[in-house]
């Protein structure tokens, strides 16, 4: 274990950067949220394999909460971070403080307008936003040359690809696939919230997804008609209220009527208090 | 002479920007519309002592010009461009093209909101966004060290002043000062709009300036009143229509009622055809 490093400051990390770059180092950014999981773990591996310097912020960003939401609840916990980290080779923890990140004044925001307004964006219209924002300032701060991000948030995957192309950023952006549980949950720091009920229904998400292809393979291709088969299978469980359920182009997110090509098939529901969403690429 | 390189390609621009960084050398960027004047010359005379490699961008950016204005009218002339360029010592001209710089699907935006919403922000609310996401992509393409900004468009030099610290870009923002011609008029490619009896109108802008440091001096500080005498006063001029006079805090660009500390005056005016603005900080 050659020891994980944890830092703070904004300063530190940007010069450290430019140090590591200076030696010719390539630079791996996985952005986070913290409370990690094993899909969070298998990023990190990844990093480890596309770079010399691993670098993994957490930064619960107030940009993309709700006021009203979960910001000062989200989980945390940094030293079973830490310890997770180190295991799996990442070299840096950056940490840094909402305070430095939006200091008074701060007013500048970068926003990928068509993406944003599907799917998450049509009940957050500020997530993508605050997201777009956030990601593109540690871009700068860390300088990546590569940044891994994971398909579960398919649509912030999308958006930041769109971001780094039309604003000529120099990072490469890698997918990581959905990690799942056993059962086929995808795997969420949020997940904690569900209650062992809630968590069952919880599994209506993936196998709504399961349900789909065997739908499709049997030939049924209209969407509104996949829709109310998933839409009554989900509200079929208890402790479930659906936020949507879409068919949608995978690169431009725009609803179609009937799956043709590769199709993205996303969903949100609110299971209790939390909101769990799921994704796939129907073929 | 070293020699002028110009330069059509964004990617051929980054590679070269990368060798550069590579080598060592300071890069120093002065983004400009074409067209050049003293005022130009001025900034690439400051770029030769504030750097290794002077780039100097000529791009009408379509995102900061309305439909209904002179995007298509901007005066133009690359080879006297070319010219005065390296007469000046410009290592590079880069002169990217619209549909590379905004390819089919481009939808990414910056917007530095509070400062965006003054003075000429008023009549042009896209303007800045405009401004800020083509700077920010030129920031990305030739990786300056250094960037230089004209005063005369002081909201546009504070707000990339903003936008740099905000997304923790890695660039310094130096101001250049108006530079004027004998009489006192700001240099500005659209000069070449005015007929002469509207260039004797135009100069008005920077005589309303100088009366304002006389009515100040004589202990006039209430700004309803000074806005009014120096109404008054360009409104006494043939062809011109007012759209701004404005006494604004320098840092904030908002309205002052009272002139006390450093207060930007700033001034937009039709001329016939031509919009001319020009701005002194009085103390």
């Amino acid at each position: 274990m050659s020891g994980l490093r944890l830092i703070k400051s904004v300063q530190e990390m940007s010069s450290l950067s430019e140090n590591f770059r200076k030696d010719g180092k390539r630079i791996v950014l996985i952005p986070t949220l913290g409370y990690f999981h094993e899909g969070h773990v298998s990023m990190m591996k990844m990093g480890r394999s596309l770079g010399d310097k691993v670098v993994v912020s957490i930064f619960v960003n107030p940009l993309q909460f709700d006021k009203k939401e979960v910001y000062y609840m989200y989980p945390q916990d940094l030293e079973r971070d830490q310890r997770i980290a180190e295991e799996a080779g990442v070299d840096i923890l950056f940490i840094p403080s909402s305070v430095e990140m939006y200091p008074s004044g701060f007013q500048t925001y970068v926003e990928v307008e068509e993406l944003s307004k599907h799917l998450c964006g049509v009940s957050r219209p500020w997530l993508f936003k605050g997201i777009a924002t956030v990601v593109l300032k540690l871009f700068n701060i860390v300088r990546p040359h590569v940044s891994i991000f994971g398909l579960k948030d398919y649509q912030q995957y999308l958006i930041v690809k769109r971001m780094v192309k039309d604003l000529n950023l120099d990072v490469e952006v890698v997918a990581h696939p959905i990690v799942r549980e056993p059962d086929g949950l995808a795997m969420s720091s949020r997940n904690i919230y569900l209650s062992p009920q809630e968590r069952e229904s919880a599994l209506s998400l993936y196998r709504a997804i399961l349900k789909a292809k065997e739908l499709l393979s049997s030939g049924v291709r209209d969407v509104s008609q996949l829709k109310k088969e998933l839409l009554d299978f989900i509200q079929s469980h208890p402790y479930t209220r659906v936020e949507y359920v879409e068919f949608v182009d995978p690169e431009t997110l725009e609803s179609v009527r009937e799956v043709k090509g590769p199709t993205l098939l996303a969903l949100a529901v609110y299971v209790g208090l939390a909101r769990i969403i799921d994704n796939a690429i129907l073929e």
